[in-house]
């Protein structure tokens, strides 16, 4: 097992009815800016109940945080806090609204120019305001995690940064308010979070033992769970499991101690920025080809991902492995999330720009070997084409 | 799955060599105690290492807190605390000088007698010195959660209490120093992490698939690896899983959104006050012939446990859970920690007694259902006594 630190001082308050629990954990002196999407928190009711819960407060909104976070939309944001001295920040949304209002948080008393925040991949930061989340869609984790990615129109770069003064003083978690969700969203979220499980565990052993169990069970949960929520829209307990899964597959517990990938998500940010594809659908499409293409480097951990996660025991290693991926292929699809790029009209001759804005944004050694290069991730990319 | 709020900012710092990192937790002004038990860390060059690492901070020390520590001798710190105003405290050892560590911490500046701490089961804390912990001996839990169990000689009486205050802000983690632990302790710490998970796992079922998970995750570990640590000493991968294993066990995670039982424990505590058992003796006796007696109440998780964490699926139920209680046991024994009152000279006129303490203590509806009686718990330790 590697050396590792965990810190994670995020409080979750996790249930049915505990929106109203935000009073506790933020003071009355307070001046809070609540911070939100499109307004689907408007249309089911979790806006009215947040700020019914935070009566007799100091509040005041910002809405029309997008899909993929704008430093364009957010810096608009920061002048309001600015302005109006703003000391608590209240994200209520999915991972957009959370991710952006990191971005908000660190920006607002930043010494600089706030994109250097991202670019310096949070390294700079000193100090960020104080924040909550109410999460309305579980996929990104960022409710539990000092991470954020924050996407510059102008130059179409989506980038990635973290601090630890980042973590959210406390998350709601309220498996009702995710009954409303599209089913496009709820496949998006349990792809997204599938991903960022393997992003953990489909590296290279490391004897961490309890890392890989509890990768796959988590794995286990959204397999089982999953298309339950497309099936049962309202069940309370596949609501609650699959929020969980969200928040534990990225809140820094299953990473501690073995190796990271990533290379997934690099690319597939890159695929975002340039198409507009789904986050989520562009990790659907890669990860099966990332395995394809690398699995010698990461055959030990397929083969037990295969047995423990599939239940695939017969055959030779390598028919195993790639069973293993044909199944994880198929799951995607189950979850009505497609998993070529010719489901979402993108052609061969979008690949050389892809590697080119990877190149530009110095992603030339992705992975947990370092040898996912530009050459590698054109293969990769290819073979994301078609059948 | 249950409602729940989940918290812990205890830093987690682990591997080998990382004694050292204390230095970046600890505020160059403050004034240190160094807290540990019988000598152990004097012998095996752990204190030396720390006190290595905090060459130029202002540090004294206090030896001598005892296995199952003491109000008594707990007292005696306190004083010298407020004498020497004190406003660092690091605990160097396992769960007994972790616990204590936590008194003290909350007693110092408490209003009133220190003992009403533990009789309001920790509710009356208001402040606590800030502590950390050097962690030796895997077992209890206490460096990443916030509760502790203080015995009082003069009444017999061994009582556990928690409050949030008590957090540590960091515990170091480092496998190698667990190399030169006697088997006994190695037994007896992976028999009480395994109880540990078997008290938050063997209930009833509220749908918590990723707390079962989690748990049946850490039960394989300990099966895996608990015994190589008797064969292979120094084998650092499994002095690594084992350690992340008892903290993960007993963290807060695996309990958060489902039911409790902890009747083992409440029993085994009186064992230990009135015939000084080790505790995790105390919960190797008790624990198989808990099941036993309540196996219609905990059906449904039993027959889980022996499928997932045994492999048995065949016979009929009945065949199923004894089998795994059978497992169970065999599994304690393999550690080398014997598995009935008899092994350690403890004979049927205990029994009344140890019912009688229970009684005086308030613990007469123990179990996660509450009807773990006093009638029911002298059943129960009358199957302790003999095969």
């Amino acid at each position: 097992m590697n050396n590792f630190t965990l810190y994670n001082p995020t409080k979750i308050i996790f249930g049915s009815g505990t929106i109203k629990d935000i009073v506790k954990e933020i003071s009355k002196e307070s001046k809070i800016l609540i911070i939100y999407g499109g307004g689907s928190v408007k249309r089911n009711g979790v806006l009215d109940e947040v700020k019914a819960a935070l009566q007799g407060y100091d509040i005041d909104e910002f809405a029309g945080i997008e899909p993929n976070p704008t430093y364009e939309t957010l810096m608009q944001c920061v002048e309001k806090v600015r302005n109006q001295k703003i000391d608590f920040l209240l994200a209520v949304g999915g991972g957009s609204v959370i991710d952006g209002t990191k971005f908000i948080a660190a920006a607002v008393n930043y010494a600089g120019e706030p994109w250097d925040i991202v670019k310096s991949y949070g390294r700079g930061v000193r100090q960020a305001i104080p924040f909550g989340t109410v999460l309305t869609l579980p996929a990104s984790g960022s409710e539990m995690n000092s991470g954020a990615v924050i996407t510059r129109l102008a130059t179409k770069t989506k980038l990635p940064f973290m601090n630890p003064l980042l973590f959210p003083k406390f998350s709601v978690l309220d498996p009702t308010k995710t009954y409303t969700l599209p089913a496009s969203q709820i496949g998006n979220g349990v792809v997204d979070t599938f991903v960022h499980i393997t992003e953990q565990y489909l590296t290279y052993p490391v004897s961490g033992k309890i890392q890989d169990r509890f990768a796959e069970g988590l794995l286990l949960t959204l397999i089982e769970e999953g298309p339950k929520a497309l099936t049962d829209p309202q069940n309370y307990d596949v609501r609650a499991n699959l929020m969980w899964c969200a928040t534990l597959g990225l809140n820094g517990l299953i990473s501690a101690g073995v190796p990271q990938d990533w290379a997934t998500h690099m690319v597939g940010h890159e695929l975002t920025a340039l198409h507009g594809l789904d986050h989520a659908r562009t990790l659907a499409v890669l990860l099966p080809a990332m395995l394809k293409i690398r699995k010698d480097d990461k055959k030990q951990k397929l083969l037990q991902y295969a047995e423990r996660v599939w239940g695939i025991s017969q055959g030779d290693e390598d028919a195993r492995v790639d069973k293993a991926i044909d199944k994880t292929r198929a799951f995607f699809e189950s979850m009505q999330v497609k998993t070529r790029l010719c489901d979402y009209g993108i052609t061969a001759e979008a690949i050389p720009t892809v590697v080119e804005q990877l190149k530009a944004h110095g992603m030339v050694k992705l992975g947990e070997k370092f040898n996912v290069t530009p050459e590698m991730v054109e293969k990769i990319l290819g073979l994301c084409l078609s059948v």
